[in-house]
């Protein structure tokens, strides 16, 4: 479950709720395409922005409509209290394991951050992913704390940014890590336009956002790598540049994958729980473009 | 109600929930020492880890308690629709004003921020006031920004962060912003070290967390600006900066201020919710000195 390609697909809402109908179809896309997993509720998934209740009834459809995909459930929140009833909704919901990012609002301290997965793994009977993701948690996790929050029981992977970008670098970076983090946990890279390379550099996993909404392009690129074909991943990647350049000048990939989505007629716009909005104006029309180029599936 | 000393409490919990008596002996004695105003659900009331039932019962508490002061209720939350809820309960609970962080997990647009504070403002039968605090929403508000949003109905304040220490630099800040801001909208200085500065500097009130603790020491600050004393503001402020240097080493005010009020025995321990700790170690140690010496009220 831990490795392999682990696609992140939205959760398609708009002001009145959840479009059920819309997530089911995103849901069954990556079934059918046979991804490793299913994150739900990461942060494309929008998790941080849910409702206890929501966020159950989206685990529940998630594993309702996987089909032997097994699902993992983000369940992320600022109160250590709020995370512990997360978990415990997301396991009676049928989650395979969950995914949990330091949410801050104060700036975390590594003392408090390790308190929270001290806490929640203890109670846990599926298997937790650390989600490391400074972008939007402001916590900078060190490979010290890596290693310290790797030996609490349950957990089984650590979801990490992404890797430098010149080979010999990302893979001293990979080996490093290594060295602190069991075997028995599996280390995925996230930032799609690092994944090849964090792939080709011994990261067992992708945790992708791409993923979630064209399962074949990232599965392409994964078994690629997998299959021990560097050149052939780098490559598979290297042709999505122009996607990588629109979510760097976009402030990160949510705001592209969701407009994708809509042009795509995958989902309804809007989207996104506002004040979020979708990419829109000359960037829409440059991805609109792009799609079709690209020619993703 | 947007000028003077408005004072931001803690508001004190455990892992049980609010402890609403140690709350309520914060707001009397507020409403004791006559501060302006007060600022419940402030950053250093922890708006951001309280359910929506928390967060009604702790601005119901701070009204039935303030006496003749007026209350601020934060009403800050990651989606829009949130906002409103909050804002409807605040006003139900019988805020005099509201106060609106533009918080975030996925970095915000200024584009968004503006369709957020237009939402929220549009539906209001209280004054509100901007909270710019970007050390915890990762939010920068641009001068230009600050002057759109102060054009939107019910905005009566803008509570900014500290101000430049040269005293020439933070006189020109104010009035660069005093210029883009309509005169019915008042400037309110945070970041307690800088408060006498700000005030000194033309801002017409400080958003205070010492006040929220200590209302009579800020208050005597805040009182010999208002009286163009502003060498005694500076000597006053100053004599504190053991404490600011305090604040700096520990990420902030909050854990030092939770950890002063559990050593004066105001507050139980612990006193905020987890995965937050107050200081501890020798942090803690110096604090107690700190606050024997100063002799804060």
């Amino acid at each position: 479950m831990f490795s392999g390609l682990s696609a992140f697909p939205l959760t398609p809402m708009n002001e009145s709720g959840i479009d059920e109908a819309a997530f089911v179809r995103l849901i069954e896309r990556l079934a059918d395409a046979s991804v490793d997993s299913i994150g739900a509720l990461g942060s494309t998934g929008s998790y941080a922005y849910l409702s206890r209740a929501e966020r159950a009834r989206v685990v529940k459809l998630a594993v309702e409509h996987a089909g032997n995909v097994p699902v993992i459930a983000g369940i992320g929140a600022l109160r250590t209290s709020d995370v512990q009833a997360l978990s415990d909704d997301a396991q009676k919901a049928g989650a395979s394991a969950v995914l949990l990012a330091p949410m801050s609002y104060q700036q975390l301290s590594a003392d408090e951050v390790f308190g929270l997965y001290e806490t929640v793994t203890r109670s846990l009977s599926v298997p937790l992913c650390v989600y490391d993701n400074p972008g939007t948690t402001h916590f900078e996790f060190s490979s010290e704390l890596y290693g310290r929050i790797a030996q609490l029981p349950n957990v089984r992977s650590i979801k990490i940014p992404g890797v430098p970008a010149n080979p010999a670098a990302a893979k001293a970076h990979i080996e490093s890590l290594r060295a602190l983090i069991p075997s028995h946990v599996t280390l995925g890279v996230s930032g799609d336009a690092s994944a090849a390379m964090g792939l080709n550099s011994g990261c067992e996993a992708w945790y992708s956002v791409i993923g979630g909404l064209f399962p074949k392009t990232a599965l392409a690129i994964t078994r690629a790598a997998q299959a021990g074909d560097m050149k052939a991943a780098t490559r598979l990647s290297e042709r999505l540049q122009p996607l990588w350049a629109l979510f760097d000048q976009h402030g990160g990939s949510l705001r592209v994958v969701a407009a994708a989505a809509e042009l795509q007629g995958v989902v309804e716009h809007p989207c996104l729980p506002l004040p979020l909005k979708a990419l829109d104006g000359t960037g829409r029309q440059q991805l609109a473009v792009l799609l079709d180029e690209l020619e993703l599936a």
